[in-house]
Order: structure tokens, then C-alpha cells, then sequence
């Protein structure tokens, strides 16, 4: 999916929004628990619900992972329903992966090729020819890990080296890489004041955008400093989202709280003249 | 596993010999994929030709993952066999992980108690809170990436602030974490001239080390600076033993270049008196 065509769905949905698959066994509504593939289930009717009001979905892939081959079953199914029934619908492998470079080259084939993936989450650390087996793929977006949304972050990631900080060093170096054009990055909600800075290196590169709700950052602040005349945001919520029942009526809820980011959404592209 | 119980089987075994599972099935000899599962039957005969001569065994995920479901049922059926048949060598998942303490907390569960590893690969860049899960898991090792052995580590892992190199950061921090005597950390063959400067922060930490054979780093060279009173290294060469002949003697030849690779690594235990 191209960055033109992923506007054009902004406007037309008048969202950004992504809606995170974090399905935990433990957290999803009893009843569910009965069901063949209760992780299937749970993910399918939480798309169905939310699908309106979203632009894109992210699968987390360790909550898959976590439940061994079962996990990945499930995982595979949730895929494929994405791309059968939702094929406009940008999706996102939060995968978090990084290695040598003929290591990288195995992920980006299983979730570019293997499980149909519009774009993956990729750690920087071990630097460019890491990264460029997934860049590699013209048609597929390969979304780096720059300033993460947890606590933690500051121990590495605000390293200062000449007046620079990590992040933007990272940011930096990677506009120049083969393909650039096919990199998004990662900017935790909670770290909004270095949003400035790093939209100044930049501007028009897409940002997805996870921490709001549970991990406590603020929508309004994001939008603040982060839109740009192409959107340039996908703003994710999972547990907000998802969790927000853990009765009957989950998908019915889970809609609602789309909904109203959506709404907030539509209002900051109109102010922005977007939509 | 404990560390004392790895050094024992180090003394006892005469190698600190790590065989990685890098399974392509481009690159595995073609008569066994007529089998039913040519990534586990692979897999098998190399860990039984090798394992005299091997203290350890570590699985790439990348590699599984880029087969989907089939691949990943391979990859528990490879995990399953070493820890039925060979419980005593210490087991690494390469999976280079690193994500929001929540998230983070799914792959310890997926890797440690899913799969049962004795270690797993984390990247560091996110900090303290994506690593510490994996460490509440006492009897675990977590084996943190520091300076990795592919040519693009210098993009970042060599940023400097004050001083102290990114890497050296990283080391030195991470000894502040709780449970940090569980750490051990990846530090890249190609790397050894940087190994003395890691050595005197992580005087008596295990390091795994990838990147000789086919990568060109060197084992003397590694042992020179690397080695401590417990050995302290684990040294994994891959694609140099697994894919050193295509034909029906695959596993033996496999065999021959891991027991060159223990008899190198004996003489070097006992010019040091480890043994």
C-alpha cells in the first residue's frame, strides 16, 4: 500500500486511527473461552466491530507467539481474515525484529510474503543493512523504532552524542538509506515534546503513534505536533480498545471507543483543513 | 541453567561450541525434502552428528518464521527434541526481541516457558523495562545484544557520549539491573578488537559470540581477549558447520568441522589451565 493511497483512506474515513490486536487469553470476555480458536474469535469480531472507524490494524506478535503453535495459527487466521475481508484496511506486524542482515532478509519474507503484511516494526540497533532487506520490498513499509512509548526509553534512546540524541541520529541516518521512502517510525505518545524535533527531521514521513489510553498519552498533543498536510499520523490503541468490555457486549463497546476517537479525529483534520 | 552448571559442562566437553539452527531449505541437501518435515529432519541430524562436540544450540527464529505455521510447528519440534534428548546443553533461542514490559513479558512466556529455552536474544534499545521481564525468570538467561557482528554496528552501537560508546552503555547499565547476574551478552566475532574494552566492564559475564566462519571472525582472536577463569564465551558458528556439505554425508561433515572447531577450542582451555 502506497503513502498516497493510505491518505486517501484518512480522508475518505476521516481516521487515522490503528486498532491493536494484543489479545490476551486472560483478558478477553469468559464466554469466548469456549470457542474453537477463542484468539480468532476474539480478534475477528473486535475488526468487524472497529473496522469502520479504523484505517489500519496492528497484530501484536507476541501475544500470538506466547501460546506456542496454537498462537500462530491464530495468528495466520487473523491474518488472512485481515487480507480476505479487509484488504484496504493498512496492516501492521508489530514485530519488532532486527538482525544480520541475511537473518532479516527470513522476517521480511514471513511477513511481507508469508502473512501478506503491509509493513512491519523494525529495530534500528544493529543499523542499516539490518534494516534494508525489508526495505527492499518497493510496496511494503518498514516502520523503525525511534522514540518508544515506555519509561525505559530515556536509558538509551536520549544518548546526546555532538548535540544529537539517538532518536534523531537514527532518524537522520535513515533518510538516507536505499528505499527511505518506504520507512515509517515509531514515536511513543508519552514522548509528545520531542515530537517538534523530530518532526523537523521528518516532515513528511508517516508516524505511527502508540500510548494512548492505557500507557497515558494524550491524543490532542500528539496531533498538536505531529499532523502534517499529508495526516502523516496513525495514532494505535489496543487495550483502550479492545478491553474496554469484558462481557457480551465487547465489540459492541470496542466500537464505541473507536468511535469516539474517530470523532476526535475527524475534528483535528477538519481544524488541520485535511478533510 | 546455571551458569556453574555450563562452565562444568564447558570443562567436562572440552568446547565452548555453540551450533546455530539456520535452516534454509534452499540451502539443505535436496534428498531430504522429500520428507514430511525437511526442517526438522535437517535440524535433527545436524544436532545428533554435532552435539558431542557442541555445549549448546541455537535455533534462529527468523528462519522458522519465514515458513509460517509450517515452519513454526518445525521450530517446536526442533525445541521439543533438544529438550528431550539433550536436557544438558544449554538451549538459545535467537530471537533478538525487545518490546514494552508488557509485551516483553509474552515472549519470556513464549520462549522460556513455551518452548522451555534456557536462553533467549533481546535487543536492548528499548531499556531496562523490555528487558526485565525476560530476568524475573531466575533459572533463565537473557543474552543482551551489545555489539553485534554485522558491518552496519557502527551505524549506532559506536555513538559516543562522554566517552563511553553506546555499547559500553549498555554494558554498563545493565549491570545496575535487578537480576542482572542472569544477563549474558552478544558481542560479534568481527568485533574482537573492541572485546578488551568489554571485558574490563563485564569481567566475568558469559558472551555469546556469533561471526566466525562465514562471517570472518576469528576464534583466536576471540579467545585472546575474551576468555576469563570460567571460560566465559560461547562461541556459535552456523552456516560454516550446517551447511559445509550439500550431499547424503551432510551430518558427517557437519561433525568433522565442529570437532575441528572443539579441538581448537580444547588447546585453548588448556593453555589457559581451565582445564
Amino acid at each position: 500500500m502506497t503513502n498516497e493511497f493510505l491518505f486517501q483512506k484518512i480522508k475518505e474515513k476521516k481516521s487515522f486511527l490503528c486498532v491493536g490486536l494484543d489479545v490476551d487469553l486472560e483478558k478477553i470476555p469468559k464466554h469466548l473461552l469456549k470457542e474453537e480458536d477463542p484468539i480468532f474469535s476474539f480478534s475477528k469480531a473486535i475488526i468487524d466491530a472497529t473496522h469502520t472507524y479504523a484505517v489500519a490494524f496492528k497484530t501484536n506478535l507476541a501475544f500470538f507467539e506466547a501460546y506456542g503453535v496454537k498462537g500462530l495459527k491464530s495468528f495466520k487466521k487473523v491474518s488472512d481474515y485481515l487480507n480476505d475481508r479487509y484488504p484496504y484496511h493498512f496492516t501492521i506486524a508489530d514485530a519488532k525484529r532486527g538482525d544480520i542482515g541475511n537473518t532479516a532478509a527470513r522476517y521480511a519474507k514471513a511477513y511481507f510474503e508469508n502473512f501478506g503484511y503491509d509493513a512491519i516494526t523494525v529495530a534500528p540497533y544493529m543499523g542499516k543493512d539490518a534494516v534494508s532487506p525489508f526495505l527492499e520490498y518497493k510496496n511494503k513499509r518498514t516502520i523503525l523504532l525511534v522514540l518508544t512509548s515506555n519509561t525505559s526509553a530515556k536509558d538509551f534512546q536520549y544518548s546526546k552524542e555532538n548535540d544529537l540524541l539517538l532518536f534523531e541520529k537514527i532518524l537522520k541516518f535513515s533518510q538516507d538509506w536505499d528505499n527511505s521512502k518506504n520507512l515509517m517510525y515509531v514515536v511513543g505518545a508519552t514522548k509528545s515534546e520531542s515530537l517538534k524535533s523530530i518532526r523537523k527531521i521528518v516532515p513528511e514521513s508517516f508516524l505511527l503513534v502508540p500510548g494512548i489510553g492505557a500507557q497515558g498519552g494524550s491524543l490532542k498533543e500528539v496531533v498538536n505536533v505531529g499532523l502534517n498536510s499529508q495526516c502523516g499520523l496513525l495514532v494505535n490503541s489496543s487495550r483502550a480498545i479492545i478491553y474496554a468490555s469484558d462481557n457480551y457486549d465487547f465489540d459492541i463497546v470496542a466500537a464505541e471507543k473507536a468511535k469516539n476517537l474517530q470523532l476526535e479525529m475527524k475534528d483535528y483534520l477538519k481544524s488541520a483543513a485535511i478533510i
